[in-house]
């Protein structure tokens, strides 16, 4: 099994909840993990912003329904780093 | 839980008082944090200023106070990193 | 002998599944790697990815049959790193 | 209460007494501290000079007044770096 | 005497055997090696590559070989670094 | 009392002695300290170069007379580093 | 006494003898010594290097013989670095 280190996403949200209370939104659900939030650009109602979560053990689903929760979407997903370990899975 | 651990943000300020003394200020309620402010701008009666306040556990709500006690007012979080600790919250 | 260490490939995916979704499923099959899959360019029903694996003993087959499995095409291998051991193979 | 450990200061000073001599009137009066001096323009009479200070406890003061002994001139503060001890100060 | 300890040679390649089975000839003629091949340009029938060969003691006339056997040639050698043993040798 | 640590010049300079000999010259002068010469422009009879002297305890004096004496002038003093030692100076 | 511990050179060369080859002649000559050499622009004829030596005691007037010697010539010495010892020569 592998398990997700890091994932960027491109996310646009409403200006609130600001940056810093959807920061500590994502983290409130992902256990033992950085966010780190910046803004990309900032329109009338909304702004793009980038949003970075490492961890041991990430759940990306647990993250996306954080950020759709708050009015906000996801627009991609940049990056991703996973990590597997010692032992394949059996063959598909 | 999780502690906001470093914020950046973009400030409009008079030009008095000076950028030593405001960073002063906001230290002076961050308890063992570390402020950073680094002018981007210059107008004829105000400054953009960027300041970076990090700390193992900052209150956010204490910096804005002190930046607007001072006459000067945030444009935006222009960046936020928060870490959460090992056990989850309960979901919301 | 040689070994592959890293590998570096461009390609051509639909936008199912996901970026992550796609990573996990070539960590799945590669045992004690790392994956790291970056967007470079979107169209409207494809988008072009990078995607770098490092691990102490790659098979590149099994990334190949991966990818082409979830109905992705590899462009391109553009960067390869691999490392032999100290004797060297009988001349061929 | 918090200390400062760095600060970045646009000077503008005349040719006379040199950058050596300059660098070293600051360090003078000020204990423990790393000073470095960089040209950045060069007019006919005067010129424009980065300098950054550096230390454990930095008097503004007392650099400020150098400075204006030499006959020169602070333009601007340009960065401050600032750390605050673990506890905060009785609120203001 | 003197060792080869890196070199990086400009190849022009047919596009078959592919990059990996490139690197992996190079690295089996080398012991001891850590190959690094990165496409730089893409031709119709042709690729040019960037070759980095590190290694203890790389014996050129060997990788030159690999090379040629594959049906490509070495364009330029780009980059050479050798180290020598304290003992200088006799005067030629 | 504070010490020069780092000083770097901007010097102009016939073609000869080369920037072999120049640089010897000025270390020979300055006892366990590293000299850097990097030609910036080449002219007919002159060229500029710029020199980085590093040292405990740098004399500049000893510097710039090394500098003369090969028929060179020192443009510009371009940076300087100085360190302080614990205690100030009596106030002047 | 100062020693020459890294010299760049810039040198007009044959294509024959290769870089790899010009390389082992310096590095033959320069005991416990580090080459590297770089090609910067190619003609018809000839090719311009950069040339890099590092070492703990260089001689320049073996490498310039070498290089002489192989039909080459030194356009200019782009970097030096030399370091002296702790006692300062008797002065000059």
């Amino acid at each position: 099994m592998a398990c997700v280190k890091r994932i960027v996403l491109d996310v646009l949200k409403p200006h609130q909840p600001n940056g810093l209370e959807f920061s500590l939104a994502i983290a409130d659900k992902s256990p033992s993990a950085r966010v780190k939030l910046t803004v990309a650009t900032v329109d009338e109602k909304t702004e793009t912003v980038v949003i970075e979560v490492e961890g041991s053990n990430l759940d990306y689903q647990a993250i996306h329904d954080v950020i759709a929760g708050l009015g906000a979407s996801i627009h991609s997903i940049d990056e991703v780093e996973v990590e597997s370990t010692a032992e394949p899975e059996a063959a598909g």
